[in-house]
Parts: C-alpha cells; structure tokens; sequence
C-alpha cells in the first residue's frame, strides 16, 4: 500500500493542507485563514488542529512536512523569521513531533514546492530552480533531485540576489534585491506611481470602482485587459525576473528553470518577455544551450505536495533528527 | 607510497605544470609561455611535451590533471571555448589519454582551483565559492567537498552574473556583469578614463615612465603608491565584487568565500571595501551568519594543484570516462 504523509504550506494568507501519496496523489484536502495574530502559540495551535482533523480522516499517515515562507533552519526545523507572519523562533518540528508522536520535517515553502516541480512535475528535472513570483520572490534549488539548503538551511534566497545596487528599498533592509524589482509588492509601488500620474488612467480607474488602493493585482487586472500603462509595468517585472534568472542559469546550468507563484497565472503576459530577457542576458549562448523557463505544473498546490514528499523521504531518515 | 599526479594550468599568458602528491605537495614544477598562436593543435604540443617532460623525471604519476581557462564541458573534457585563448572545441582529454595512456580529467581552472583550496586550503571549507580576480572574474563552486559544475559543466561563471544591467559591456557580450565591473580589464578601462581626464595623475605619469598604456597593473601600482584616484577606482572594484558575493552567499549561504587571482596580491586594499560591500548586501543579517572572506591559500599555484588532485580523485574511475 503507498504510504501517505499530510503536507502543510503556510502562507501569508493560508494555510493549506493535505494528505499526499507518495506519487504525489492527493487524497485529502484542508485550507484555514491565517490568524492575524500569526505569533508562533497561535499558529501551533492552527497546525496541530488540522493535522489532528486530516490525521483522523486518515489514520494511516506517517509523518507530517511543513513548507513555511520565512527562513527555516534544516534539519532542526526552527523557523527564525518570516517577513510577513509574525513568528519568531518557532521550534515548529519539535512540537509537532511531540505532539503527534510522528517523524515530522520543516523546510522553506519554495523549497518544498520545488522538490514537488522537480520531481512531480509535467517533465522530470535533476537540476531545476522553482522561482516563485508572488508578494515576494521565493525560490527552491533541486541539485542532483535533492533539495539545496546551504550549511544550515538558510540558502536558495534569489529573491534577494542584487539586480541593482541604486534599485528600490527591498523588504529585506537592502536595496535592488531581485524582489525589490519583480514582485507584486514592486508591482503594487510602481502601479500606484502610475495611478497617481494618470488619475484617469485604467490602474487609477479600476481600484476607485472596487474601492480599494491599487495593488499587484490591480495592475495585473488592468494589464489582462489590455492597458498599455499596465503593460509596460508588467513588462518591466518581467525583464527583471529575466536577467535575475539568466544570472541564476549562469550560476548553476540547469535543466529548467519552473515560474511559480500567483503572477504566473497571467501566462504569456508575464512569460514571454520574461524569457525575452533571460535569453538577451544568458551566457555565452553560442555554446551554451539556453534554459527553457517553464511555467509550474502544482501551481499553489506545490507547498503542500512537496512538503509531504519531503515528508515521506524523511520518515524513516534518522539522521535528520 | 603515496599517489602522484602532473596537474596543468592553462592560462592566458602561461601553462603551469606541477608533479602533485594527494596531500597537495609539489614535488616537481615546470612553467612555459602560453605560445601566441593558442591554436588547439599548437596546445596540444605544448601540453603533451610538459607531460612527457614532467613524467620522464617522475616516472611514477598515475594520471594527468588539466584545468583550463574557459568553457570546459564535463566529464567529456572538451574545451568549447576560451574569452583570451585562439582553441575551439578542443579534444584535450581524449588527445592525452590517446598520447600517454594515462587517465586524464579536463576541467575548468577555476572549478579546479577552487577544489585545491576547499580540501587543502588553510581552513577546511565544505561549501566555498573561490572567485578568481585577473583579466576576468572567474569561480569555483564547492558543495558538499565537491565541484559543482552544472548538468553539462557549463555552470558555474560568477563573473557572469548580472550586476547592473545597464553596466559597460562585457567580453562575452552582455552588459553589466560582474566581470565587466570588478576585473583587471575593467581597471583598465577605468584606470584610461581617469588618465585621460587627469593627464598630470599618477595613473597617466606611471604609464608614460613605462612606456606603456594604462592597465589594470598600472592602477594598481598608483593605488598601492597611495594615489587617491587609483583608490577610488580600486575601492569602486571591490564595491562591485562584495555586491556579487553578497548574491553568491544570499544563494548558497557558505563556510567561506575565498578570493584568488593576481588582483587579490593587494590584501586589504582589495578585501577591506569587498567586505564592506558584501556585508552591507547580505541578506537577513538578523539571523544569517556573515560569510567571511579570505584570501586564497594557494595563491596562482592553486589551478595546477587542484588539477592533480582531481586526476587523482579519478584515476581510477570509470564512471567518468
């Protein structure tokens, strides 16, 4: 019988949870809302609830994998920070093992969701990078089909690899972070710059009918209905995340590169001048074969599948505890 | 006894060759003048005339090391392509084997130097970057103790990396790469723009005594004579190098970053303001140890004694040929 795992992603809004098989089947699903008070007690709380509604549904689950958006030491599985939850130092894997009595594993959410693209996804990669485009830019490094974390686990940030030195202030304290320049957050500053510049222009137009300020999302609405400000702002993101990804295909060649995360929903609006600008700046393209950029296979189901996997993979693994 | 191994470093000005024993000891060295005409069979006599050379006085080598400056496929060891060097897809690894009947691995200079001074260097690092800074920005990666090299060996070109996309333009082609802002050729470039502007300076007086025009060693030399021009020039080299390390460490968080190459003779002039700039670049400070940055161990000696330990890790491998 294949064994099973429940797989959890939290995220800045939810939490989402499954219970996965290990070829990646999932059996069982459970979402809840992120508590605005994301502090580490309230969040236990959240998680050891769903894994004890989908562990008793499923009774037969033999470890639990966390994926977590924040920096996540591995293998002790502390995360130290997140930018957008509250929780600090939050010996999740611990309690969660002395809680449930099961082998449990706790790894960064692009990490996991890499290792479910790598290994699950729609082509089979040894060598992938999942970049994750979404409030921020995650990312997950699968080397050799394993994951890489870096001494302790604290690697594979591309969101904050330098783009340029005098770009805009990132979440982080640094300034030209890759994610400073091609995320929705960078979506949301330059939209609204627009939206002041030009009150009747479509971005300016469709927050005002919703009644809400502009974001990420306003722009992208506005750029799927063709407005060509809208446009423009996406295909800046776009060139961005081009020459982030050519300098990550420098670094390691690679056999995809797999955009995930809420942006990619646009499709081509996004992709093709992302690929555009990642060909303009690969290296030494006349020996070097160019890396295709696929969109992702899970899309947001991603985290919880892999963290599951991951799951599985360490269940009986003693020496990642 | 221990095993002996000729490891050959194929530069742009010269080969070094050297007889290696497995705990790093040079036992026998031999230096030639890269010929101009670097053509791959004129290469190929070179080399092979070294080997022979260095293998009648030490009858006892067990296999043949080269690393070589370029695009250098793995494990076929064919040479693709060289930015200072005439050779074009050149069969070194075949060529040796065919000519002494030793076994031989090819591999990038870089990758190989880097492999010296992770295993034999004055601190044991299990997850280094050595960035080389000469002509050009050349690495090596080390993960696990081992080369990373990318599916094809193609990877691992830090000095690729994009920095600023609107930076001068680089010798492979692109704009802005850490190679076309932290290199002795961007010295160069830098160092005449400051002559000209300033023909009284001591950048412009050092190169007419010399006869010569302004290089990257001629700033050098009048940032080392305390010229505040050539420090500033000298400092804005090292700025860019520690934001590029800042990414190199953000995405493989490391034991340590080693710099080598013949600009890194400067010590602190160099490392001073690099280690400001990578520091002020790095990501989540608050709970990621600062990488620290050393000069190399090995110095230039470092390609040859890394390409005879890594003929050594192969000798007897089939798996590689």
């Amino acid at each position: 019988m294949a064994r099973h795992a429940i797989g959890l992603d939290i995220g800045g809004t939810k939490v989402a949870g499954a219970v996965v098989a290990e070829d990646g089947t999932v059996v069982d699903e459970l979402t809840e809302p992120t508590p605005a008070t994301s502090d580490a007690p309230t969040m236990s709380r959240l998680l050891l609830g769903m894994i004890d509604t989908l562990r008793r549904k499923n009774p037969g689950v033999v470890a639990v994998g966390v994926g977590a958006a924040g920096t996540v030491a591995w293998p002790s599985g502390q995360i130290l920070w997140a930018p957008n939850n509250a929780y600090r130092d939050w010996a999740v894997r611990a309690e969660i093992e002395e809680a449930t009595g099961l082998p449990a594993v706790v790894d960064n959410d692009a990490n996991v969701a890499g290792l479910a693209e790598a290994r699950l996804g729609d082509t089979l990669h040894k060598e992938m990078v999942l970049v994750t485009v979404g409030t921020g830019v995650g990312s997950g490094i699968v080397l050799g089909g394993r994951i890489y974390r870096g001494p302790h686990g604290l690697g594979a940030e591309l969101g904050h690899i330098i783009v340029d030195p005098n770009g805009p202030l990132c979440g982080c304290g640094n300034r030209g972070c890759l994610e400073s320049l091609a995320s929705g957050t960078a979506l949301t500053r330059t939209g609204r710059e627009a939206a002041a510049a030009n009150p009747d222009g479509l971005i300016a137009r469709l927050a005002r009918e919703k009644n809400v300020e502009v974001t990420g999302q306003i722009v992208t609405e506005a750029a799927l209905q063709g407005d060509p400000t809208a446009r423009r702002l996406f295909q800046t993101l776009a060139r961005w995340l081009g020459i982030g990804i050519a300098s990550v295909t420098t670094i390691f060649e690679l056999d995809a590169v797999v955009i995930g995360g809420g942006v990619v929903d646009t499709g081509e609006l996004l992709l093709a001048p992302l690929r555009e600008a990642a060909a303009e700046f690969a290296y030494a393209k006349s020996v070097r074969p160019l890396v295709p950029v696929l969109p992702s296979t899970f899309g947001s189901a991603a985290g919880k599948i892999g963290a599951a996997l991951l799951a599985l993979d360490h269940a009986d693994d003693r020496s990642t505890r």
